[in-house]
């Protein structure tokens, strides 16, 4: 079935623990990952007291339906942009009522989309104030290129609780 | 990092499979499993021509919120019920304009949940017509109970797609 490493799994129960001692709680909308950071997340007992939700945006549309993210962004920037991560974490934030939103964007492969290549990633992190956005080219192969996504959304929203 | 088993990835397989076949597509609302059956979907290659996406309804307002469950039926029956996996199985096809809707809730543990043990899960799947919902009691542990959800739900889909 499916588990999560030792790796991963430590760093969710450090963010648990990073957000129980704010009192804060997390949302992310999700493209390539497809659910990955979330059921991550959750993997951690008492996951309830941070995790509020998320959205699945496999389809374009729905990055608009489900998080908010303009049709005009995504038809000016596409769906593989910095822009467009940065509105899926505003969007999702916004739409679960939770303290940070992480927006996951990018091509896990075999194939290229629009131009970008496998490896490919978009990470937004926002707390409604200041929206950060990273570029990475993650190695491996399409399961290692969604897992590497999961952890840095993980790493990233640590940096950002300090 | 987080990886599916030889036995979900090649359900999930399968499923990917039987849905191209009919040219159809699916979308979930995830309680307990918390966007896994969706990233389980989308480890195969080509997902996106059968998954449009969903929504992760951990916290229970967003059950409404993203999934469209009537906070009503929400109040009367509770969060872990047959009611509630069905309209969230009904409820994101519509949003997510998916063929096929699934919805998963219930108990992952370690402790109960309203007067569920650990274990419970009701799924929820309707093509829009037929809504079936299915009352599980998974063994194991936290990790198993969301493995054993997401590989229930591939194979209720199956079936359904006979």
């Amino acid at each position: 079935m499916t588990t999560s490493s030792p790796v991963t799994g430590a760093l969710a129960a450090e963010l648990q623990r990073a957000l129980l001692a704010r009192g804060e709680t997390v949302a992310a909308a999700e493209s390539l990952t497809a659910g990955l950071f979330c059921a991550t997340l959750a993997s951690v007992p008492g996951a309830s007291a941070t995790l509020r939700g998320g959205a699945v945006v496999y389809a374009t549309d729905l990055k608009s339906a489900l998080a908010g993210v303009p049709e005009e962004l995504l038809a000016e920037h596409g769906p593989v942009s910095p822009q467009t991560a940065a509105a899926l974490a505003e969007g999702i934030r916004l739409r679960c009522g939770s303290t940070w939103g992480v927006g996951l964007t990018g091509v896990a492969g075999p194939d290229p989309v629009d131009g970008h290549g496998p490896g490919r990633v978009y990470l937004g992190v926002s707390d409604g104030e200041r929206t950060d956005v990273a570029e990475l080219d993650l190695p491996g192969d399409r399961s290692a290129v969604r897992a590497g996504a999961v952890a840095a959304a993980c790493r990233s929203l640590l940096d950002r609780l300090g």
